[in-house]
């Protein structure tokens, strides 16, 4: 994307009382310019990733309704869907009060957005209190879809 | 926290297998030792904040069902609500595929949880696609508190 339309898009950020209280849109792009958002589900306000943007896939998610990333394993820009065909279609986007972070409530395609096959990418429940240190809880019956069929042979994006 | 208390409730994390698949809690601290900690309420899924926790806030979270996170900047440990009273009661707590990001469910004491007196920290919302760049839209009507009136003068966290 050009300077320029980056620059159409988001302002300077120049006071706290701006970034806080205004109508400008000023985010902060931490020191690997990137800025982590939150994707919901616009209908259960099920949590489904927490995935990175750069101001580049901020600026397309804005202007096409559709979610962009910034990936950090591949490290490319990623149009969510190009492979699995699971797009997620933003029906709203919202900054934080410092601006350091977005939550997208989203419409996903075929019902799932994790790569392991899940809906949700948080399918696991850690035990709390008195359970604390027992093993962890699987919330989802089953996969949404086998990520084999999906993916094939990519390399799996997860990092130890 | 002693090291042998962190020990006893994470895993080293050995396999992709074990990560994505496993039951144990194995989570993945970034070049700084945080994890990032999305936190939803529990009743309308409304998502409050984005957080980030080190080893020993995720460690207290779990053992005590109250939120900590760690504050980047003041650079301490952070129990949420210590100062304002707005403690978050966690109803449940996942972690994601990759073990890099948490997703918590709270109840929040007060019913605002966001420095800036709004209930959630996303009090505003981006217009999309042909409204791309017009002014940011603030989605509560009022402030649920006067900031002043809690936190006097502090110092404000929010960075430039």
């Amino acid at each position: 994307m050009p300077a320029d339309a980056q620059k159409a898009v988001f302002a300077a950020r120049t006071t706290v009382e701006q970034v806080e209280e205004g109508s400008e849109l000023a985010p902060r792009f931490d020191a690997e310019g990137l800025i982590p958002a939150v994707t919901t589900d616009a209908d259960s306000g099920e949590v489904l990733m927490l995935g990175y943007m750069n101001a580049e896939a901020l600026a397309l998610t804005i202007s096409t309704g559709e979610a962009h990333y910034w990936s950090r394993s591949r490290r490319c820009l990623w149009h969510k869907g190009a492979t699995s065909g699971l797009v997620q279609t933003v029906v709203e986007l919202r900054i934080d009060d410092d601006q350091d972070a977005v939550w997208l409530r989203v419409r996903i395609s075929g019902g799932a957005s994790c790569h392991v096959g899940y809906r949700s990418c948080f399918y696991r429940s850690v035990p709390l209190g008195d359970e604390a240190g027992t093993a962890l809880r699987f919330m989802e019956p089953e996969k949404a879809f086998d990520p084999r069929e999906v993916y094939g042979d990519a390399p799996n994006p997860t990092r130890l």
